[in-house]
C-alpha cells in the first residue's frame, strides 16, 4: 500500500512573490499538487510548473478540500493555498476538520503567511501599532447580528478595527451599517484607510476619515482599518501612537 | 550634499529564516546599516554580513529610531528590524513619527511580516479562522484600565483572543486578571493554546483550556491564543470552525 503524502496547508501572503515566505515556496516546491482558488494560484507564477493544479472557483471549499484528500491518499504530497495567512478566513480551518473527519492518519502543516491586515497596514504607516480586531462582513457563513455585536464591542473597546471582505456585488449595504456602528464610539475625524489590493499589483491607498469613507471606492479587493482614538493623520499617513515619550 | 538615504522598517517574521518574507531579506540586503534589538538581530543569521551593525538592549527604542535618522542623513539606506510584523507592537509607529517630527525629507517604507497571532495560530491548527482581537498585556506604555477594558469587549463580543506579552519577569498577574475577565464571558473549556517561540528554535506548544492555563509555564517568549464559543479541541489541534456545512 502506498503511504499517504502529507498537506501544506498554505499563506501565500497578499500576492506578490516578494511577500510570500520561503517557507510557502518551499512547501509548493515540495508538492506534486497544488489546489486552490484559481486567482490565487495565478499570483503563484511559475512557482506552480511541472506540477498538477487542481484550481475551482469560489464557494466550492468543501469540494476542494475532498479533493486534497483523495490526493493525499493517493501518495501525493499536495499544498492547499490561501491568500494572505491560511489562517485567517481561509483554508486552514475547513481542511483540518475535513482531515480528521475523514478518520485517515493524514499529516498536514499550516504554513502562515502576511495576513491583509498586516500587508494593508505597511501601506498606510503604522496603523495597526496598538490593540486591534479583524473582522469580516461577510455574512455568508456568519450572523449578521453577531458581526453587528462584534462591530459594536470593537467601538466600545476603542480597538483599531481591519475589515476583511467590506462588500462585493451582492453585499453593499454592510459597510456603511459596520461605520454607522462605529460612529457611536469614534468620532468623524477618525483616520480611515482603505488598501486595494494591498502589496500586489493595482495596489491603490486612500486615506480618509469615518465621516467621509463612504465617498471613495471600496470592494471585495480592499481592506479598511480604522483608527482608534489616538490615531491620527500626518503627510497623508496614518500612525496610531503606543505611547513612548519623545 | 549628500542625498538622505532610505529608512526600511522590516517585520523578519518569527524568527527562523524560512518565515521572513523576500521583500524583508531584500531591504536588509540593500542596507548599509541594520539597527535593531540585539535578539533580532542575531536571528538573521549571515544576512548582515559586511553591514554596520547597531544593536541595542530593549526599552531604548527611540534613541535607536534617532539614531536610524543621523544614519539615514548621512546618506546611508538603513533597515530598522523587529520581530514579528513591524507593525504591530513594533518599531513602524515611533519611527514614522520621529521621522515627521525631525521636519526631514526621509523616504522610509514599511514592510511587512508574519506576526505572532499568525505563527503561534499556526503552530496549534486553525484557532484564528474567525474575528479576532489581539491585545498586549505589557502596561509599560498603556494604562491598565484601558487593558482591562479590552480584554471585557474581547469576552463580550465572543472574539478569539490573541495575546501577546502574556507575562515578563516584573509582569506575573496580569495574564491571571485577563483569564478571569474572559472566564466571565467564555466557558472554563474554552480552548486555549499556549505558544512559546512559535516558528523559531525552540518552539513549544501547549493545547488546554481556559480553566488550566494558569498551570502551564507562559513568558514573554509566548503567545497565548484564547477560542471563541464554537473553537474546539481534537486530536491535540485547535479549530475555529468558520460554518461551512460538511
Amino acid at each position: 500500500m502506498k503511504a499517504y503524502g502529507k498537506v501544506y496547508i498554505v499563506g501565500i501572503g497578499p500576492g506578490g512573490m516578494d511577500h510570500m515566505t520561503p517557507a510557502a515556496s518551499k512547501a509548493i516546491g515540495d508538492s506534486s499538487c497544488i489546489v486552490g482558488y484559481k486567482t490565487y494560484i495565478d499570483m503563484l507564477g511559475n512557482i506552480g510548473e511541472g506540477k498538477e493544479v487542481l484550481s475551482s472557483g469560489m464557494k466550492k471549499e468543501v469540494d476542494r478540500c475532498q479533493k486534497v484528500i483523495e490526493l493525499a491518499m493517493e501518495g501525493n504530497t499536495v499544498s492547499l493555498v490561501s491568500s494572505g495567512d491560511c489562517g485567517v478566513y481561509g483554508m486552514a480551518g475547513i481542511m483540518i476538520q475535513l482531515i480528521q473527519e475523514s478518520g485517515e492518519d493524514i499529516e498536514f502543516e499550516v504554513v502562515p503567511g502576511v495576513t491583509a491586515a498586516n500587508s494593508a497596514a505597511a501601506c498606510l504607516g503604522a496603523p495597526i501599532m496598538h490593540d486591534y480586531v479583524t473582522i469580516s462582513l461577510s455574512d455568508l457563513l456568519t450572523d449578521w447580528e453577531l458581526i453587528k455585536k462584534r462591530i459594536h464591542c470593537a467601538g466600545m473597546g476603542d480597538f483599531v478595527t481591519c475589515i476583511y471582505n467590506p462588500k462585493s456585488k451582492g453585499r453593499q449595504t454592510q459597510i456603511e451599517e459596520a461605520r454607522d456602528i462605529l460612529l457611536q464610539y469614534k468620532s468623524t475625524g477618525t483616520p480611515v484607510g482603505i488598501v486595494r489590493n494591498a502589496k500586489r499589483d493595482g495596489q491603490q491607498t486612500v486615506v480618509t476619515t469615518l465621516e467621509e469613507m463612504l465617498e471613495h471606492d471600496i470592494d471585495m479587493m480592499s481592506t479598511v482599518i480604522v483608527g482608534n482614538s489616538t490615531s491620527y493623520i500626518k503627510d497623508g499617513v496614518i500612525v496610531t501612537p503606543r505611547g513612548y515619550r519623545i
